[in-house]
């Protein structure tokens, strides 16, 4: 219903656990918020895998405790994920398990391929059958075609075909893989508990279940846990690392940490040097909440100014919402957000949001506050302009949807009629997460940059990513 | 899931709108807070009432369009409900709509009368039957048997049997009556949108469907809409008001306007007043989210000191909850609740909370903010120690599980393991809200202190309240 | 989708059994075909009576062990409705269960009051409130307002004011009483299992339980059941008998004795004394399947002629189907039923059915049966024409769509295309249950004949009825 | 619930209907009885093809026109299935539809692959993935793998590669497909309506649609249609045909015309000739309803007994039944038959049933039959004994699960307590379906004698058979 890229997925393992089913089901609560369209879980209990899945939160899919009597077994993994195509298909669900040639195996998969309609393409040529149409399906494809005596190698041997990002947790009637992407796009920590491993998205999901956090998969490494412990393997080549700038912007919980930082920590940062970068006279602070709230606490912070809740935001929204038919009135924002006159009415306002997308929600967010008498709106953004999509698990409108990539300032402040806008720089984000060298260091910030840290085939010019 | 009185119910009417049972939907999207556990809309075509009811949230109830087809006419009214006795049964769900002598009528009821029982067993006696456990049912049986000509005179005749707290609607097949007890417990607010009139419990709905705020009904007020207009009476003995000042301090939200007031200015005025009583040397102030933000905001502005988001809330989660059969660990806030290390560590922290009542989660997420590496935590809580529980239509423990009425400050302090507590005091709330001469004004404040503004035939002594 | 008239209830009673709900359940099961919309049992412990209510067929609304395990007690009813008014609304779902001034009663009823709305206005003229449109609501208004000591006195004062059919089974916290009316309309039969007392409508449900048959409840008796055993009254003026005799001819199932009489053995003796009214010259008889199966294997015997299943049923139809948009076809009968050429071919065909009410049907099926290559079809229907609704718990058409009431026998056999048409005459049905004095006996034939042994207020005329 | 085999498909396509998924909708409800656990459609429009599957009755899985609006196009397939392993897993319900080199193709299924697991092995070791446990998802693999130029050579390709029974229906972008394995175990038949091509497994669905009946699909024929028309390819060795003869005994519908012959009319005749092969004195012949009807009839009518429904089915059984947990009754035969004591008492009766498998449900229902007072039961099957498992298609029990297998006549005769028992013999079955010559003809009756016309890897001696 808001105006904000989306996460794909979250996922999760646990491997020596006697009730491992129930353990990850907590972990996938934890990262619920990456992704709420579909869930699943699969157990192995030494001989056999199996695996329930289902449209909707994690609560409502595994809400009968007779689900998990079906999922018996020390080790399992569990994924969440948000629909990119709008078809909400269970087919899609993830993990994804099959037999093939050397047994069973299950996945689950946070991230995008950049040439999974390729390697898909040779593959339907030789014979592979598809069912879904998630680019994971290749990956399994490329596993049970591989020729390697092991399986560590034969997971490298088909993680070497594919280009892009995963983070990736494998499950075999014996064993838990959990593999990074070269470049680690997307997160992956490492944790314990009661003596079990434990593998997920995010830390918030090693919290929940007051596992230790032990250390980040690192990027290109595959990790191998059997009864014997823990190995791990380094496949691929050496790439720079791509960590995901905008998990700190938007997508990872705030109370998680990751690529070594902490989310609520750097979000506030953000918020301060956006005070730095575009200080203005006014009389309060509010977010765009739930999200906007720590860098909107940031901005205060820095600028000395008031920090108030002047939107209250409506928990209770369920999915489909019927609007009535005559009105002219559009309910979409107002549904969810309500602005305190008593708060705003007569005020110079700073409204802080950690991103803008199409600019919509901004509009008609902003209309409100003006409504509800505030003198002035001065729009502070805490990430620089979105102008380009992604290519690496994030679920992007084009790029003509962008209003980053087809307005200019003026016109977008215009266009959301805020008095002021500013967006936070490129180099006052890279300053709040360590680079000052004017370099991107460890992070992928393509979406505000277009710099790809890696090729794909569709990418020839700037018009056919619109098209994409 | 957390420890907090619950709100039993949330009320709304709208007559002379074309798609009166969908803007009756819009209303109780707004009003969810005061009741999950079901709701219901009638709706009045001129010549017939028609209802739909259900278990869960409004989204879920109403989440197909066909329902508001069999819902027509330019009349409506609908409910909110907590489910007092655990007891989730379609039967209690509201509006009551049944055929009397006179024709429909349908009626939905925030509030709780303290003679219900007295009156159910005389009805009984003459001859009643009831089909449900709740004391709305009483309030039909007196109507149907009222002999006065006009329906305002029968309604005032039923309502002048019963004693205790009461914002009612009422529908018929061609008017709307609105009804607030004579001390005027709950709050019920009159709007217009479109040439309609509206009415609801809070602010909050009028907003949402961008109504116009007219006016309170006021306590001891009936108010008639029919096709000749609005037309108000006052069938009551006058009595001193009693609003209940808990609405301010937890029920209602933050974004609403009540008894004159506005509650989130109410909130974070609790807390500034808070701080002033009990200040102390901390490094930051941390509110228990949502409920404990408003309060923890003026408390850090009072104090000076720095507020943040120590706690993250996440609010995905589900009705059910299935813990690890084995574990000796417990998720029950966990699930709900994370704190944050990076804040924390080495911090003396203040947290905020509206209210404790037994202090078991006070306790749990105290020691969830030590484990996280607080050095010190100083509890404050934005109202004063409820010790009695609430006969006027809040779900209240017993007086012996209040963990203010059978402990001192220093052994609940003790329990919940902070370093040290504070509570605002009666005098400091009162303030707040605008009295000053040492008594409770037009508030009800009976759960802090005692003194109940009705009394019911069971409270002859602090005894009988703890086994009630 | 048979143009048929329809049963509207089945009651099941049990006392003194370890698994009340539970043999209720079963009961109910065997009454299933007595109604489909939608069923309930509530159990007594002693001092709690417990209700389960649903939309739908028994298997289906008690499909979860966990509803047994909220329904405890020795002591339970039961119900099956058909809904007359198409709402299908779960109000309207019995057992009623309501608390009243001598603690709580639930009540299950089979029949038709015919003052009812008389009494109901009343009623509410005295301060009654009315949840549902159920005549049964009205018995429960009047016995809470009965002013005897004893519950069989309050239960004969309540019925001693209405007039109709019933047969009943009341619960309270410790007995079960069952009543049948004056006239005994609708069947109810007694029954014992491992030493507890069991109540059907129907013999059928005590084969199930494998109770066996102790006799009928008698027309106008009243039977109580407590710890004491069992006590019977008879608290009614005595009227001559009126056993509704198309519980023989369609709504009985075959395998149940009621009135004193084994259905499936009148079915086949209705079918044969039609033989021998209505005897042709043919080479095959075919029934309509399932009802009219037992008449056309009477009717096979007595003529000698083959009996041969020429249409077959299809029992996977389930309660909506979607018909193609465009099509010109209509797949209604079709859907349920189908003719075998190999039989019909070139064949001189009679065709048995129970009974035809509007004829649409009868038309479809022999559209059918000619089509499949039958060269001569002569309908024979074994039991006389239905030409007059019924008021006593049957849910019949208005009179102007009984295409009896408004044909000639020579009009219904052109509109239904049969070469000859011949009904079962209304000496031969009276023959066949022993009745050869010219008069009705003890039964009520008021459908074929229009003679009406209760009078009911809206009977003035036949232009009324088929008002009604 | 019933003692019998099981059919484990039925398969519908149509090209060319402007509403084919309604239609196939149609189809699949007339061919519900070869499979109740769940079904699907896939609808093609030229360029896609969209499926929907569920678990469940036709009737509940496209209860919604919603789903039809989301199948649109003019060529659709449809599948029901019953589920073999218990295992009732979505994934499992067909068609499949997958994408592959040469674009997309759906698939429907009746019938078995013998070499099945040694194909699927060899697909797994040569890098196939299986998200099935279905033998047809090794189909789809072999015709992904296939490199012939044309559709119908790369069909005949993967077909050529397995061995057993399939009729087989396929849907691509613009084409239908039927195909039926060499011998021809299965039916499947081909019609036509308003222009269309129709394929089902029985005649019944032609009927239904009222689609006029073409030819049966030959043994060993593939049927191509495409908007050229119909082309027919024979790309298999020919071999002697091999028709199930079982499906005359039990499983298709009566009023179904396949292999040639009218199903009701074979099933009269099975009773005509028991009757000749083993008559005895007695009063009445009773039916096992509903499969038994027809070769009651017959058996009556050659022996000259009075034929009577003695035992009355309940079509209202649901899937699930919850039986009184102390109770030492077994209700699982009750709950779906139950005896007519007047029809019984005192008679000699002859029972006549289709087929008798374990032998457990004969001998409850002579109980039944003996309790309702019958003087002699003599039982009479009209099928020979069922000696050997199937393995083509239909689900059987081990072969020591076959009580003919393990015992003699006079043991299986005291076992379900008749006085006397015969079976149909296989000269008396051959001769019925016109074979005299002391061969099975063009018939399959391996399940009888244990001659399977296709041999299976498995299959080395009758020990393995009984472990299979």
């Amino acid at each position: 219903m808001f105006d904000k890229f989306h996460e794909e997925c979250g996922v999760f393992g646990i491997f020596g656990h006697p009730e491992a089913a129930n353990m990850t089901y907590l972990g996938l609560y934890a990262l619920q918020h990456r992704g709420q369209e579909g869930c699943g879980i699969s157990a192995a209990d030494g001989s056999k895998i199996r695996t329930h899945v289902g449209l909707g939160l994690v609560a409502d899919v595994f809400k009968d405790n007779a689900i998990f009597k079906r999922l018996p077994g020390n080790n399992a993994i569990g994924h969440v994920r948000y629909s990119t195509a709008g078809g909400n298909d269970i087919k899609n669900c993830q993990p994804i398990a099959v037999d093939y040639g050397r047994g069973s195996i299950a996945v689950a998969h946070n991230g995008n391929l950049v040439n999974a309609q390729e390697v898909r393409n040779q593959l339907e040529q030789s014979g592979s059958i598809f069912s879904t149409t998630a680019d994971t399906e290749v990956i399994i494809h490329l596993l049970a075609r591989a020729q390697s005596d092991s399986l560590p190698d034969r997971i490298a041997e088909a993680l070497n075909t594919v280009r892009g990002a995963y983070s990736l947790v494998f499950l075999t009637e014996t064993r838990l893989v959990a593999v990074r992407d070269p470049q680690g796009f997307r997160p992956l920590v490492l944790g314990k508990v009661d003596g079990a491993f434990v593998l997920a998205s995010e830390t918030c999901a090693l919290d929940l279940i007051e596992a230790e956090f032990v250390r980040e998969v690192e990027p290109g490494e595959m990790i191998v846990i059997d009864k014997e412990g823990l190995h791990t393997f380094r496949p691929f080549e050496k790439r720079p690392p791509a960590f995901c700038i905008f998990e700190f912007v938007y997508f990872a919980r705030p109370d998680s940490t990751i690529f070594g930082r902490q989310v609520y920590a750097m979000r506030k940062a953000f918020g301060q040097q956006l005070a730095r970068e575009h200080g203005v006279e006014a009389d309060i602070v509010i977010p765009i909440p739930d999200s906007g709230v720590p860098a909107a606490i940031g901005y205060a912070e820095e600028s000395g100014l008031s920090f108030q809740m002047g939107l209250i935001r409506n928990h209770y929204v369920g999915r489909t919402f019927i609007e009535p038919q005559q009105s002219i009135r559009h309910f979409g924002v107002k549904i969810k957000l309500n602005a305190i006159r008593e708060v705003l009415e007569g005020k110079r306002v700073v409204v802080v949001d950690d991103s803008v997308v199409r600019g919509t929600t901004s509009r008609k967010i902003i209309k409100m506050i003006r409504n509800a008498g505030a003198k002035e709106i001065h729009m502070r953004v805490s990430s620089p302009p979105t102008s380009y999509p992604c290519f690496y698990g994030i679920n992007t409108p084009t790029r003509n949807e962008l209003i980053s990539s087809t307005h200019t300032l003026d016109e977008i402040c215009r266009y959301i009629t805020a008095d002021t806008l500013g967006y936070l720089s490129i180099e006052g984000m890279m300053k709040v997460v360590g680079i000052t060298d004017g370099s991107s260091g460890p992070f992928c910030d393509a979406c505000f940059t277009g710099k790809y840290p890696v090729k794909f085939p569709r990418l020839k010019s700037d018009d056919q990513l619109g098209l994409f």
